[in-house]
């Protein structure tokens, strides 16, 4: 665990996965905060299983997509380069591949490290040594850029402030805290909880608790209301994907509070970065996941047998209900947010 | 229970209430599906405390504060007059307070049960036996009215159309299937499970599932997205309360959904009736309940401790988000249904 990083205190809150020693340990979100326990993986199909099973989500994934990489090179380590260079492509297939709405964002990932081991094994290289500091390297770089985000999105809160949050923003959320902390502004958050995983309740809540602001956790019916009454003043996600026009695809509930906020005047700050990948939002594939998972809560089943589910783990925010979108070189109106890519 | 009564099908799914031999027993809904127990209460103050412990909900209550009235005057039997009628006044006072939103129109119902008591002992009539058959009476009235309301609104569903709920529309759920039923019209179930108490869940998609359509669950941030995606035709609630200038007050979440089916031109009908005694929204007072709730699932705690919780029970739905209130007279444009009451 890189515990010589400055950061430490961000990535206990983050989906913490990495390489070591032949194997690839990552923090149970799923059973987090009741619960700290890790997954241990052996081989870059235990990761890929993992990443599909949501041991880890949100940035998670693409954290442990490259241990998995530093993994499947330790895997195949003394075999003949020909034999490593498929044996890397295919765990690198398995990996992008695990979550099908993100795939094109984790191939940036694995992409990299696929060249990152390749040129560790032209010049003679240990493969999974090479990975490991790529994925650090990426980590380091992430920070900095989050930093000037959350400094950003901190200037749109007033002091004593009132903030509704959607889902888990991870780095983003922490760095936001910070930032916060930084100016010695108080701030309160209000915490839909995100069924059916909880994320809201059981990660966004625990890192501002932690980190000494108040959370208030409502159930995912009560944003609109919440809102109205508290009269919040920023609504604010990260975002799975942003398309080069502005639409935001992120945890499910995000469109609806989005909606809610337009309604009601609160300007929703989105964080994040466009991907080249996704011109428009027709690219994106919205995962839909086993039904049976909104049909019962903390694993009691809720509705009578024969009642059926429906689960889009994402939906899509379209850009006229973003007020802007918070990077670390300023905040875009969604419309112009390609141009981040082209400064 | 009233078994000889032409409706039991529909009794089945309400939250039954009734009163028999010094007795009051309640389903408990909170245990329903998984359960079907009931609670038994010996006292007018043990009804009060059922009504305000959620063991019953939507219509629920106003039944169990008929019950608890003839309760009442069995409780008093053989005191001499005058403390009779201190007696059932005490009484009248706490079932009606028992749920703060609902105290003005629980009042209706206690009103005329005192009513009801007081002509039985002035005749020398056995109160209780009184008061049962007003409660009955009322509950036959209920029906023939609801009948027509769900006729009315199973117009509005086009054949093989989709369909969302919010929280439990009970007789309403129920009259609205059967006249579909008698249609010969299918129609899909979208029902957000309504946290924290699941009434979605565990009791709209019981009831439309058991008279054999087909309902599919979603947790309560997917309405939107679940609108936009299955070309949702009408979102449809009942109502706690509709004031005479059309603002529906409704459980939780039904706000944000209404903005949401405004946003994406789905129709939203309420079924119900107005209430005198709210002219407006102001008089309304949102009963606000204990925050543990939102801060556990199906009885596990969710959030880590220190965080809090917002638990408002019900919202305000104003009525340019209102396409057409549903009464047995016809179909009222929000801003109108003050006419009902003065025809």
């Amino acid at each position: 665990m890189p515990n010589d990083h400055d950061l430490g205190f961000l990535l206990r809150y983050e989906n913490v996965a990495w390489y070591e020693n032949g194997a690839v340990r990552i923090l149970d979100r799923r059973r987090y905060p009741a619960e700290t326990v890790f997954v241990t993986c052996r081989t870059y199909g235990e990761v890929a299983e993992a990443i599909r099973a949501m041991v880890t989500q949100s940035y998670g994934p693409f954290q442990a997509a490259g241990a998995g990489m530093a993994l499947a090179a330790w895997e195949c380590r003394g075999r003949d380069k020909k034999e490593q260079a498929l044996f890397l492509g295919r765990a690198a297939d398995a990996l992008k591949n695990a979550r099908p709405t993100t795939a094109r964002k984790m191939a940036l990932v694995t992409d990299a490290c696929l060249k990152a081991a390749h040129s560790a094994l032209e010049s003679g290289c240990a493969a999974d040594a090479a990975v490991q500091a790529y994925v650090f390297g990426m980590l380091e770089e992430k920070y900095a850029r989050i930093a000037k985000t959350g400094r950003l999105l901190a200037e749109q809160v007033p002091a004593g402030g009132a903030v509704m949050t959607q889902c888990y923003a991870d780095c983003d959320l922490g760095m936001l805290l910070r930032a916060l902390r930084e100016e010695g502004k108080e701030a309160t958050f209000y915490v839909p909880e995100t069924r059916p995983y909880l994320q809201g309740a059981r990660l966004t809540a625990s890192v501002i608790h932690d980190m000494g602001f108040r959370a208030v956790v409502i159930t995912d019916n009560m944003p609109a209301y919440t809102l109205q009454q508290k009269r919040v003043d920023v609504f604010t996600t990260a975002a799975d994907v942003i398309t080069l026009d502005g639409h935001v695809i992120n945890k499910v509930g995000t469109f609806q509070i989005a909606i809610a906020a337009a309604y009601l005047g609160v300007p929703y700050y989105c964080t994040g970065t466009p991907d080249a990948a996704y011109p428009t939002a027709d690219a994106v594939r919205i995962e839909e996941r086993d039904p049976a998972e909104v049909l019962s809560a903390m694993g009691v089943r809720t509705a009578m047998m024969g009642v059926d589910g429906f689960y889009p783990a994402f939906d899509i925010t379209p850009p006229k209900l973003v007020t802007g979108i918070v990077t670390d070189r300023g905040i875009y109106p969604p419309e112009q947010i390609g141009a981040y890519l082209a400064p």
